[in-house]
């Protein structure tokens, strides 16, 4: 984004341009914001002097969460928007900054429309969104609505063995600390999150701005087959106990289900052991994820990809074992809130926006078992996301921004 | 190994201890000993110490090969014996080790037996034989007989992207002396290496010991599958460019192509980016281990896989690039050495060893094309090799250890 559009578009083109450089990696042009690094911590340095230049009231909660308060928190009923600001490996730019900036964006545009608040505001970047260090997404917002414990979090560590409490104590915060903090929660009336489409949706029905119906049941499961290594150059084909032939012949089956079903299914990333070109691999070990509409859907297809690969390894010697690391049901999100941002967005008999199912988990997703909550998605025109090609046209991003104040003021300002 | 048997016996016993724990991975149980590392120095120091224990003239070429002298090494016709001392990832214990540790044992036993030398001799350890930190086998004698360039081995990097010249000052040596060494070469009258079997031929012969007949070729391709990084939660199935389906297939493409060859190909080692569960793969890079009987085979073998990648690839819009990353000829052992060796160990009448083809590559094959080598195996009971499971039994090390002094006593001292 170059040119700038009005007061707002001025505010949020600084603020884009600030976060641009942080945590960028120069070869691949994708972001590296991992949880309780260095990036992380200038992230979060700029979400403070943000919030402080604003003459907001900067608080830091107990899991590592950043909030920045207009008004009295204790007064109750508040009403919280915000995203994230960390990233997956080589992400792009949009996911999660998008929901932060378009919030303090919309701030801007609210003081600049005179528009009085008549409950507290607050601006929220939640810690860990993406898991891409520790392996489990929205620890910030699992561990605040109690979803996740602190003994299940200070077990988490990550791939060089580095334990979220030790990540947490060397980026200077109290691991002890975290936990649920209900209290927080009860005094918040509505949590609104944007984010950039991750898919297209919107493109496809030539809107800039939809509203979020539902979040499809996901989960991760680890694979690992077993085998026997053995030197590649000399052992006889019929000797042989390959687990990637096992692993290669589940990536197609799971493809195959995930089609039947409707679902999507993914293998992302691999270990493999010894990891050597001239040797037979003793393990690889792949991730699945795989999300699909409703519950049913997404318990065939992992069942079917499943016996595609337990056929495959038994008859070839290979030992398959099966781990679901990570599981959400279905979301709905609060449809009293859903269709007051309807009604703010649109008119009573026209609805201007879109309402749109999504595959990707969100902070706002995980709170939704808390408060009500409710989510704008942003145009993608490509619909890429998860990758340093992720964008976002300037006009949908400052409709996104509108948007925003548009539902703030109607929450907050009536 | 526990038990001793005779002097030759307690003396490899005693230097198969020693060198046990070095670099032995406490999880795996297998091997790390790559080049210019810690584990890499204490097995160097272990040679030095056997050396220098026997009153052998110890020296370090200039390509980090170590040398063990007995007589004048400027005499010329020199019986060179020897093997390597580093390892795969998580490699066996056997792979290189028991064909240094059989060389000492070997002239412990000629001393036993009063031989007297009419030529020098010299045991040797070979550096960077497996290629396991900078992906190329065999540097040291690649480099010493002049297979390898000095500029092709300063480029040489490894996966933290420390180069080979990087590498070996830490590790103390020098860089800038690597190249080709002739005069050395041109000493020595012939090479023996002796070498546990990496495969089940002498296990199904039913013999403690076999010569080496041929290396079949083999190389080495790196195929990268290049789609595009999106969300695995979002994408639809038919907007995906996912570069680990076309992996998939290339894999069993591989395994099939090679059955019907007769030849042998592997697909051990991968890297995927950005390797994160909810992302759909940029980039798959998957590296092709094939090995045939002869040249035609293993290039109808690769053909064949590459056009299962491609058509594959163009189908799904994914792009694939092949790259070989090395490529050995087939090397047939010197036919009077081999024969010499035949008579040494058996009669004129009856051949008492047999004598077999094998996948792997070895310094005695790189040397091959500079001057005469032969090789010794020693039965291996499952074929397991380049695995914590590699393995032999005490009683047939020590017939390859007696194999061996006869050798080196035909040789050397008539």
């Amino acid at each position: 984004m170059t040119a700038s559009t009005g007061a707002a578009g001025a505010g949020f083109l600084e603020m884009w341009r600030d976060l641009r450089p942080i945590g960028r990696n120069r070869d691949s042009g994708g972001y590296r914001r991992y949880a309780w690094t260095a990036a992380d911590a200038d992230c979060r340095a700029w979400f403070r002097a943000q919030a402080e230049s604003r003459g907001l009231t900067y608080e830091l909660d107990r899991n590592g969460n950043q909030w920045a308060w207009l008004g009295d928190p204790d007064a109750g009923d508040a009403v919280v928007t915000g995203s994230h600001l960390d990233s997956v490996p080589d992400g792009g730019a949009f996911d999660g900054p998008l929901g932060v900036v378009s919030s303090f964006a919309a701030l801007d545009e609210l003081r600049h429309r005179g528009a009085e608040f008549t409950k507290p505001l607050a601006i929220t970047n939640f810690g860990d969104e993406e898991g891409a260090r520790f392996g489990l997404a929205c620890v910030g917002s699992r561990l605040t609505s109690g979803v996740l414990t602190p003994e299940q979090a200070h077990a988490l560590t990550d791939a060089d063995g580095v334990s979220l409490p030790q990540a947490m104590e060397r980026a200077g915060y109290d691991p002890e600390t975290i936990g649920p903090d209900h209290d927080r929660l009860a005094r918040i009336g509505a949590f609104i999150e944007l984010h950039v489409e991750q898919g297209r949706a919107l493109d496809l029905s030539g809107d800039a701005v939809g509203i979020a119906s539902s979040i499809w049941p996901h989960g991760r499961w680890r694979f690992d087959f077993r085998g026997e290594a053995n030197h590649a150059g000399t052992t006889r084909l019929v000797d042989r106990r390959d687990p990637m032939l096992s692993y290669a012949e589940t990536v197609l089956a799971a493809r195959r289900e995930a089609r039947l079903a409707g679902a999507v299914a993914t293998f992302g990333k691999i270990a493999v052991e010894p990891n050597g070109v001239n040797a037979i691999p003793s393990l690889v070990r792949g991730w699945l994820d795989s999300r699909a509409a409703d519950q049913q859907a997404l318990d065939d297809t992992v069942t079917a990809i499943e016996k595609a690969a337990r056929a495959y390894a038994d008859e070839h010697g290979i030992e398959v074992s099966l781990t679901r690391e990570s599981f959400t049901p279905v979301v709905e999100f609060d449809h009293a809130l859903r269709d007051e941002l309807a009604r703010i967005l649109g008119t009573d008999q026209e609805l201007k926006v879109p309402v749109l199912g999504t595959g990707a988990g969100h902070d706002a997703g995980i709170l939704a078992s808390s408060i009500p909550t409710a989510m704008l998605f942003v145009r993608n025109p490509t619909g890429v996301s998860h990758s340093p090609a992720e964008s976002a046209a300037e006009d949908d991003c400052l409709a996104g921004v509108h948007a925003l104040a548009d539902v703030l003021e109607g929450l907050a300002c009536t």
